[in-house]
């Protein structure tokens, strides 16, 4: 179990970091979309280490393969499976640390879940490279929800503690305003990159917190009780290794208001409702309010590191040092971005599929 | 949708808060438990209003009654149907204001969402009141966990901006050692009553923080990728209302910490494999690591404020202000603090059920 | 588990046989549709024992009671639970022979199960009386497929091997011309009632075989592979207590004939796409054609009879001889036909909710 | 939706019969399990055509390729995705016929439900040839099963209306008793090898009934109410393309029985509780007694056939004759026999995962 995400649009991931695939499977999405395989292909770009010194360097060539449920371009409402192939493996070094678990890492409560069966190669399944498969099931969504003009857009909002200038919602759903730190705030991206650069010359990493917006959701949208929009949304950030927190609109510090501050009042502007304020985030009661849903999520610095650490030998029950050597990123929230774009994006089509909104306007439009 | 939690101990929720009743039926607890109905009560009472002026003065008994799945003060197998019945309802000033959404409720999403036929007295399915039946389902699932000797206990961290003292784990878990608002610290608690009444006084609201902390799991309980204890948890807790933030472990604060800061060090203590700190909350690649779970949940305000508020009339589609009279909590966090306990609680419950463990002690004890 | 049907119009069965109350809680109805208590009441007693001497002699009212979901008289979306609450019980019977499991029954593997645990008086989860929540459910169902001008509708087309002459479609849909036997045919249903009769006298129980029929399912519901209209309408006919056998259309008999008989050939019938015949029991590939859906269930005879039988005392494991007294149904087969109805109308109403079908048609209405 | 079998041990088909591939993901298979490829592989070629002129002529390697969860021969916990690439297509035929939907088959209920847009190559979604993904997993699920010395075994019991002559269960179970047809019985089988031959030249097709027999399946497996082994099993065996009637143990003759006849008396053998009779098909309250569970399932004369056959042309809304060329098996039963033992496989597997009984044998065994 673990595996789906979504309820009708539902989204099943198989695949480890050094087998022979990633992939996905989308149920549930409506017949007569039309697929843009290179809009897929761009997304699963965005996530693929860069060639600058800031990302891993293991190179692949992430090529997407859609192998059933699309005809002559368009969703035939059968189950999507897309997969790209691993190529540039190296397990050596994960055999030589077999036995000693990397802090921060999930290598010995995997151990533990699995008997010792698990594929410890790479991280296997508890990997970042599987959230490839969360992309390309998200560029699906994505497309989708752009039937409904629905834009789906992350940002850094703060990185190894630097924190950028607040902007506005048009410089941030504007994907030319975001440069290749995904940062609209060129000041302190490059503030960022260098403790980026720092971390990777200490053999440490950096963490940091990015903020996603869903602007054009319809009001109403999300079901009460157990399945809210936070709810859903949430659970799916944390399916993001390294993602520790998540808040909506004013969230922690929201808190710390009084009623009267933190409640956003509503207005009528062009004669529909709007609220002034937007510290629910675009959420009250789990439903969607009409105004862009915000959420932030925090994500800890890279487990990976090159220092030395303490550990324990596990063969031995003895505490002993652990240095791993790889090709790891030094701070994983750039390629993040696309990935929480991602999961919020399959959350949004999934209530709006089950809400009926995606396929009125998809028979409207085919 | 939306009223179901859980996979294998799974819990649906009805009722209305002024219904006829609040009621949960929980499905997959194994048979063989000794129910305590009085332990049920007990967590019922916890989240009843006080007989103060810090909380609503809606007076209910909330009486337990256990309706089926029970046999001889021991579970069957089959559903367990609990549930209290509605008694001091009072619907006229919700007649009042219909059609003025109030700021901060989901008086106007739920209209949108249900087309107009949504309960709306009291809030309906987004009352608080519905957490009764969390309270009901989360009692019964600690008395499983029990089983297992763990302990789910939270307390208030922080309230009107005031923050609580760290107190150490035995001082939390200890009930004795929370007072009336649920605080370990009685001096910060001391002055957070004190904003509640001023927050009162002024027909304003405060919200606070709430942290969770979960001992004695055992390692390795959990699924990766889509259903992370992480993912499940947070999503519990954001079908408690007022909820908008959710963390583990060193979560906000440790997404600016360097990798060799926030890994935690594994040793070896007494024969087992432990980690010298607990940044990860607890919880590792979405799997439990046998350390304490600790996560913190930010309460917003309470939505419901004396104070006259801008809102829209929407049978004229107008800028209005509105003036709500009723009773109110101007604090929600100390009688959120069972309920937060009870879906940590049932978040618990389903995996260690998913995971035989349950069975196999219950079996042995048997 | 095992609790639930349904994926979208959910239902969730909860009680006993002898317990408090049997219920169930349904969740998806659409908000909206006006729900006629009386109509849910005229299901129910259509399911309750007969005054006459060919039904067990348990008397109970059977009172319909809905605590939650509905609001002046229409549902609001929210999850609705309805529950009958038991009066009439005698468990002394259950304690006497609780060691010696009755053939034919689940005494035995329930007891394996639930380790013992189960509730044994009057079969407890595993009773008929359980499928008054069925009826309740499938009362609703009925209410929201009438909005669709579908009629679902069962009948008895044999009883101890009398077989009913065949009757066309609008003398089985027709509820008049079906008697207190649930048959259509008057001197078939004679013969049966005298079978009935003479088993009755004999300690002993005959079977039978419900033809369930429903019209006007537009063409094009339900889902391939793994949820088939056959498949999901069959485990809903399977959760009937002495259901053996189910077929669709022409079914066993259609595996005897040629493709050329057998295939319904397509005739456009007023403007229409009909088939000239039903061999496929409108459903092709899992999905409606628009013609009549019929199925038949086979119900095996009674597992309660007076007669002594052979079985084993459980805490000596030694054969034994049992004889139980009690309030039987010497024939449950004309019972069973409100129960049958009420599960094939839940499935459609379930599919006709994923398909968006119902909510139009409310929406129109309303 | 539609494409998902099971609750833990949980299977998600996609695929189709021009498209790409066929393929499954296998969620929920426990850790540690030896995978036996060649196992698959065998099954795999059960289910392929044959050498003879008893099938299509359709050509496929059906070779079987593993691409996820499975490291060094062993079962990770990951979920698991298998693969067959599709090679010898044709699709010409289908776009000839494309208006003219083929009497007996989903062309024109598949056009309505998917507006269109489903993949009408092969009958797409809705072919047989999606079975063989049925069969990778139930070969998977056997595997499982084996651990607890499990065998299901299924066999012809009838075929174009010929019987075969009852077998008693050591006959059956043993592959090599049954010959290519399927059958236990060589007189039976070469009557029924005549009667395809004749139905072949004919240009039509005939139809059968298969039993399958699950042995040493524990006493108490399945859940009561509404996942019964025998709803279970017959939702999963209805996926199965021109399945229409299946019945459990005495099934629809039962229903003629008096209960004294019907009901199996218990009685100890070797110290264990058995029944004298096994007319409840192993089943009783839905969960397994101990017995053999035999099932037997209708499967209808092959709809493609190449005599003419009258239908619409829906472009036109016009009745019209339909002649189809192409390469289709005069019937279908002897290449259901492995997919109706893999379904049945699955859903004991998925039971037996719920109850942990598979678990527990893997532990010992691992």
């Amino acid at each position: 179990m673990g595996d789906t995400l979504g309820k009708i649009f539902k989204v099943t991931s198989f695949g480890e970091s050094h087998g022979r695939c990633v992939g996905v499977v989308v149920e549930g999405c409506p017949a007569g979309l039309r697929v843009q395989e290179q809009d897929i292909q761009k997304e699963l770009n965005r996530r693929k280490p860069r060639k600058n010194n800031l990302t891993t360097q293991r190179v692949e060539a992430d090529r997407l393969h859609i192998v059933s449920g699309v005809l002559n371009g368009c969703t035939t409402g059968a189950p999507i499976c897309m997969l790209i192939w691993n190529e540039d493996m190296d397990s050596a070094e994960y055999e030589r640390i077999r036995s000693t678990p990397r802090p921060g890492h999930a290598d010995l409560t995997a151990h533990i879940r699995y008997g010792g069966y698990n594929d410890y190669r790479g991280s296997g399944r508890f990997s970042g490279r599987i959230t490839a498969g969360f992309v390309m099931a998200g560029a699906l969504a994505k497309q989708l929800l752009s039937q409904l003009e629905i834009v789906v857009a992350a940002h850094v909002v703060e990185l190894a503690g630097i924190r950028a200038k607040q902007r506005n919602l048009t410089e941030i759903i504007e994907p030319a305003s975001r440069d290749s730190l995904g940062c609209a705030d060129p000041d302190a991206s490059a503030k960022m990159a260098a403790a980026i650069r720092r971390a990777a010359r200490d053999g440490d990493s950096v963490g940091g917190m990015i903020e996603c917006i869903s602007v054009n959701v319809p009001p109403g949208i999300g079901d009460p009780v157990f399945d809210t929009l936070e709810g859903d949304i949430a659970k799916a950030l944390f399916a993001i290794p390294g993602i520790k927190a998540v808040e909506f609109g004013s969230g922690f510090s929201g808190s710390r208001m009084k009623g009267s501050e933190n409640n956003d009042p509503f207005t009528v502007i062009n004669g529909k409702i709007a609220t002034e304020t937007n510290n629910a985030g675009g959420i009250l009661g789990g439903l969607s309010t009409g105004m862009p849903i915000v959420c932030r999520a925090a994500v800890k610095p890279t487990a990976s590191i090159a220092k030395p650490q303490r550990t324990v030998d596990i063969s031995k029950m003895k505490d002993t040092y652990l240095e791993v050597h790889g090709r790891h990123d030094p701070c994983i929230v750039p390629r993040a971005i696309p990935v929480v774009e991602s999961v919020v994006a399959i959350i949004l089509a999934d209530h709006l599929t089950r809400s009926g909104h995606i396929q009125r306007v998809l028979n409207e439009n085919g």
